[in-house]
């Protein structure tokens, strides 16, 4: 049975090919904070130019960033965040609550997340029944979805033997 | 201005020195899975005992897992999720299907998160309003909290005069 960080019927595994360096989750954050170009990058994450610039690649062939050229004169790019990539906000924002629960603790966040509308803050990010309820992690089950891998398959079938 | 990967003021830098390495989070994925045992984690995830044993250390240490003494004669330890540790499902599934509408798309998931009690699929993870209503994203702001550092004083300061 094959399993492992390379298995391809995994979203997890799948998931972090994309994400699943530190570095390219901090690219992703500070994209989150509205930086866009490469020197602005540079200089927020103090990272090097040659580890950036293979984050930033990888980003742009994942189509997590769409690599825009800005500048009058075609000298000034922008990496944009695409649909796929902001679609990330959910696991971002989820990821920095968990850290504020348990890493800092109520009263001790660093920076909240505010609705706009109202100026208050947002909910914490919780994994809802279909009619919109909290649902507690004992009731919820991993079934094999449509594109499921035969080996998927026998592990579940195997799990419901126990 | 200290920022950075290692920026102790940052939930999401601080999150990824405990999960940022791609090991970590799928020793984390197999824990959901019911996984316990050091050579059950081996076995299904491929790993060398060597990356392994250092990972799953780190994470007892962060106070992920903790590392329980389940034999009879002492010689078999496992490692269960603390409360900390099960508080990830949330970022978990968030990725999940992430994966599930980027990388695989609709009707091609591998595996599906269902509620026990409806036998329906959970829905989409969200961000929402504190009326329970999801918020789009144009709608989030990123605020200072009680623990914000001089340095998140001072870019956000900065990024309200734009």
């Amino acid at each position: 049975m094959h399993r492992g960080y390379d298995d391809p019927h995994c979203a997890i595994a799948r998931s972090l090919e994309i994400l699943g360096d530190g570095w390219t989750l901090m690219i992703l954050r500070e994209a989150f904070l509205g930086t866009r170009r490469f020197a602005d990058f540079e200089r927020h994450l103090r990272i090097s130019k040659n580890v950036l610039s293979k984050r930033l690649a990888h980003l742009v062939d994942e189509g997590v960033f769409t690599k825009v050229d800005a500048g009058q004169f075609g000298a000034r790019y922008e990496y944009r965040l695409t649909s796929k990539g902001k679609d990330l906000l959910t696991v971002f924002t989820a990821l920095r609550q968990w850290g504020d629960r348990w890493v800092f603790g109520e009263e001790r966040e660093p920076m909240l997340v505010h609705d706009r509308q109202t100026g208050s803050p947002i909910l914490p990010v919780r994994i809802r029944r279909a009619d919109g309820t909290p649902i507690p992690s004992r009731d919820l089950e991993l079934r094999p979805g449509p594109g499921a891998s035969d080996a998927q398959l026998e592990r579940w079938h195997a799990s419901q033997d126990d």
